[in-house]
């Protein structure tokens, strides 16, 4: 199911009964781009450590915006012995909630765009039918702007937003606004004294609101119900009424409930992301570590520094994690698929060993049609990714006594998978673990070296073409790490090298060591 | 005319020759954003020097894409005395050229794009069907490396590319390639002593294409032809063809006529904006220095740092400008013309004493109708931008004696308009001359005030109440310059303010050289 800007009100308690009944849910999504270092193989060295990776990806990745989230529900019907599912396909856009609302920048990379373009993506449904969001903090910021004009109607307490000149006086009103402010007053009085009930006041600019409101609220505390309406042409104008006690509170809750209503509708989509996190359901993905990051940063809040705050504000949104990438290449998997791409995989396990999941998808979802893909549509990604874990899942039961064709979400046997996502590239740390420590493999066979910047790869081959077989990660133009395949030899390697003078080698601890000390804490 | 990447190369003679006949042109640029700075109030200054706003724009508003621009030539015809217009609203989009070329990143503002989209803006039209381009550095880079490669394959000197420590010997393959390499040669000898005419090989790395050039080159010099070629799923091969010499040299002069064309289709757009230039004819824009700066920026080179190199660029670029905006609130334009946004100037310049222009749209152009805007198309700002020169050249002929109905774009009364592009919100400084020094208005009643943050505009008028009419232009949050109406006044202030604990003044002169003391040169 698409969902924009335009149905998503409507489609909200689709999507949280979805989410309510559901024994498991896939994610995905889709970014206006992945990388604005100088190249992806720089941001991906396979010698990064996690804090590494997770600094990289946070310095690199954020300031692109995740325009298109994929939601599939899937949920186990035991009468049928099969998984029925519920995918929706949400378009994403920070729209500005008024003009006091952030402006947000986002980063668009060309190939990404391309890349998507070349898929068919509607760009017009993300930034004409795109679903505002705010983060918690934005949430709360406004939510307590509301609290303060409410509190400023009402005429309890001194409202904090005026500034400590005018707070003095009742009203301070700048020369060039007196006229402004001596006209509305007589029209508030003909008003009261005559027998209209409601006046308009002509258009005007927000500091003359702010003024007008001020100015009522201390010259007519009580029969008066004032409130700032928009014309269809969004000019703004303040209207006053005059009402009796139990009017003026009539209508200030039908304010507050209209307020609320606003507030709800800027939440937008961070509400289907608060309920996929208070279901503490299990949330499948495939190489989800970028979704995991956007997710948190776009709709809860800024990444934080340390990738150990990040693991705990990751097990407060996403409680259950797994990587179906990961899944994939662990065993008993690695050895019986050769590609984890998503649509690989998903090919791979539809074969023997493996048996098709059964799925259905629910009435009045469309469904999809995984022989004619819609890859690279976060809705469809996320069906997908959804199958590869029932399909991998059902299949570890075929080693229980006696086999069990259906694996439960909450099995035992998938608890090896919790929480451990994918680290692209990274040749010896295959996982973030998210609950926990990360992996610390020794790394004494690895050997950092500096050379001219008209080096190739086939430079450091021909240097170390006595050591065997060697493996290149390069960190930039003028450095990378080698990885010798003994051990033995990084001596040999380090006394030959001593008296070169166009390359310079340390050892993967030296360099660790001298990093360490230039790295501010 | 809308063009797009599917129907640019066609329409480009169409447009060539629209340039070569006009009188003059109009142009506009939309962009995914105006201002990455903290606000615009602070971006514009009301006291800007022109270095500052020049700098200050540069910063803030070159990560933004121009994509879409429009361009309106007008050609005045002498037998019907009206102007015959054609006007083409280009799109625009960095598609990587291949995988080798920049993947350029650029910022969307959330407020542009969702204003761009409430006008109906087609955002798929731009991502998937945008007109690329390079600019002048990055046309010279890829022309650079067709002749490299062109050199390398007829083997006529060493390709610098190769690095040094191969380039010793004839060609250094590393160990790991070596069976792979041999099997190549293996090939091409049963190619030369067979009856085939050609073998295609199997598809592989770009690095591995390289030795097999390197390879063939130093081991077959003659009666090959060899040649990458791309199947529809872009897998490269390469292609080995027997020849006589005769046919060789043809084949090469192909293969560089092929290059050529892929060499233009890079170059893209930018080929338009080099006719423009060349050109050397009026080019008219409304409100242009962004229009200007973002043209120079992505199809000719990075902005210069310095605002006197800027002017030289910009001269070379586009030798004559005219600004409709500037000439709007100049005299004798300025006392008729009450507002000069785009849309408002156009509607009073219909009115008297103005007459609406003799216009028409060229055959075989969609001619746009002024009663039912389509504002904020890039196509139609720039066809209003147009018109709203016309008029008021025409009524500049209003003063000659005999008066002159048809003021043409060569006319001396049109030259002091030349080449000042108006500078939104500066108070002093209508103009950025861009042929000459700037304006240098005096600002000795002006001054610099800093305060805590809590201060507002009105905590401002209640501190200067005493000296009548004040004028308050933002700097940040805690400092603002004020333009008092008597400069004898300023000694005044400056005086009162001696024992202020919670404020600061200081003259204009005073912090301009405290700015100077702390900017580097
Ligand atoms: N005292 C008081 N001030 C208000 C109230 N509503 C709005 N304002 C002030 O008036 C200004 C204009 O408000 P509004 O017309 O809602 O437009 P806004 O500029 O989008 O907030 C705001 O900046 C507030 O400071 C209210 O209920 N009470
Ligand atoms: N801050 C800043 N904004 C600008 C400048 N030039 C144009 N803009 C913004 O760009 C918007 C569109 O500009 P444009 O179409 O060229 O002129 P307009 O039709 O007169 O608004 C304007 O509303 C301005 O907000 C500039 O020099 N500084």
């Amino acid at each position: 199911m698409e969902v924009t800007r335009q149905n998503f009100k409507e489609t909200l308690p689709t999507i949280y009964s979805a989410i309510e009944e559901a024994d498991f849910l896939a994610i995905d999504g889709e970014f206006s781009g992945i990388s604005d270092g100088p190249s992806v193989s720089v941001l991906t060295n396979g010698l990064d450590t996690p804090e590494e990776r997770y600094v990289k990806l946070k310095k690199h990745s954020m300031e692109f915006l995740l325009f298109q989230f994929g939601l599939c529900t899937f949920r186990y019907d035991q009468t049928q012995s099969k998984y029925l599912t519920k995918s929706f396909n949400f378009y994403i856009f920070p729209k500005p909630f008024s003009r006091t609302s952030p402006d947000i920048k986002f980063i668009c990379q060309s190939s990404s765009i391309d890349f998507l373009a070349s898929q068919g993506f509607d760009f017009n449904k993300v930034f004409r039918d795109g679903i505002p969001y705010l983060n918690q903090e934005e949430e709360a910021h406004l939510r307590e702007q509301y609290e303060e004009r409410r509190s400023q109607s009402n005429g309890a307490g001194t409202p904090s937003y005026i500034s400590p000149a005018s707070a003095k006086g009742p009203v301070n009103v700048p020369e060039e606004h007196k006229d402004f402010i001596g006209r509305v007053i007589e029209k508030v009085e003909t008003l009261i004294s005559g027998s209209e009930k409601t006046v308009d006041l002509a258009p005007c600019t927000g500091f003359q609101r702010k003024l007008i409101y001020q100015t009522l609220n201390w010259r007519f505390p009580k029969g008066l119900h004032v409130e700032t309406v928009e014309t269809e042409k969004k000019e703004r104008f303040i209207q006053i009424s005059k009402v009796d006690e139990e009017e003026r509170r009539l209508r200030e809750q039908q304010k507050q409930e209209r307020e609320q209503e606003e507030l709800n509708d800027a939440v937008g989509f961070s509400r289907v992301v608060h309920a996929i996190s208070k279901s503490g359901k299990l949330v499948v993905g495939h190489n989800m570590l970028l979704d995991v990051m956007h997710t948190i940063h776009q709709f809860y809040c800024p990444l934080p520094e340390d990738l150990n705050d990040f693991k705990e504000v990751t097990m407060c949104v996403f409680p259950r994690l797994l990587d179906t990438k990961l899944m994939a290449s662990t065993q008993p998997f690695k050895d019986l698929i050769s590609n984890t791409s998503l649509a690989e995989l998903e090919r791979q396990l539809k074969e023997k060993p493996f048996k098709p999941p059964q799925v259905e998808c629910s009435e009045g979802f469309q469904s999809y049609d995984t022989a004619s893909e819609q890859l690279h549509e976060a809705g469809y990604d996320a069906y997908i990714t959804g199958l590869c874990f029932v399909s991998m899942a059902n299949y570890l039961g075929s080693f229980l006594t006696p086999p069990k064709p259906h694996i439960s979400a909450r099995s035992k046997l998938i608890e090896p998978f919790y929480n451990k996502l994918f680290l692209m590239r990274v040749l010896d740390i295959p996982y973030l673990n998210i609950s926990g420590p990360d992996l610390q493999p020794k790394r004494d066979h690895v050997l950092y070296v500096t050379f001219p910047k008209e080096w190739k790869t086939s430079d450091l081959y021909q240097l170390f073409s006595a050591f065997g077989n060697i493996q290149v990660s390069w960190i930039d133009d003028t450095s990378a790490f080698v990885s010798l395949s003994q051990t033995d030899q990084v001596q040999i390697a380090m006394n030959t090298s001593r008296y070169a003078e166009s390359y310079r080698i340390q050892t993967y601890a030296e360099y660790m060591q001298a990093k360490q000390r230039h790295t501010p804490t």
